[in-house]
């Protein structure tokens, strides 16, 4: 439960930038070394590294070093446990104001001159 | 476009501490104040105060002041745009890793003796 709520903090924080969303449907498309990844978002190697590394933290991309060019591939985390948090939250969200809509429906009938 | 990103680099951002997950699920049941919510977490006011003020700003809480109390209730935002970003990374992923699986088949075919 633990490792959950931690991945769950990582992977939603690693999610929050949008070029590190980015980086990630760019590594849909093919993997890319660090060097393609800074210039095509226009960005210092430095930067890059860091936002790979926290991608890397969150298991959604893996690097390899060949030599001095370090690759980007998209690692084995499919999102699994963050669409089922998502689609938990909004069952509870959708039952919440069914709930209210319900009370709403109550008083309006309760309003009216003739309801009963 | 940009208002899009932004939302999304807020709601991911709301999203990744467990303690803001769990003020969503809580009020998912019921709405509560800010004093509730502090209980129940453990936590100081103060410290409540600055979760509730990151996902008030995200958009998935709206706050309400009568008197002294402030209340806290679940926002329209139905983390739908989250939920759709997601899933089309997942089917890119899946894409990626069918294509991989194709490279992967069609090696093995050439590296059997019989392969042709």
């Amino acid at each position: 439960m633990v490792q959950y709520i931690a991945r769950l903090d990582n992977s939603f924080g690693a999610l929050s930038d949008a070029t590190r969303r980015g980086v990630l449907e760019r590594l849909g498309r093919a993997d890319a070394s660090i060097t393609d990844l800074a210039d095509a978002f226009d960005m210092t190697l430095t930067g890059m590294k860091k936002h790979v590394s926290i991608l890397e933290t969150a298991g959604f991309v893996t690097t390899e070093k060949v030599g001095r060019v370090r690759t980007c591939r998209l690692g084995k985390r499919i999102l699994d446990e963050e669409a089922a948090w998502i689609e938990r939250y909004r069952r509870l969200w959708e039952a919440r104001f069914d709930v209210l809509d319900d009370v709403i429906e109550d008083l309006k009938q309760k309003e009216k001159p003739d309801g009963r």
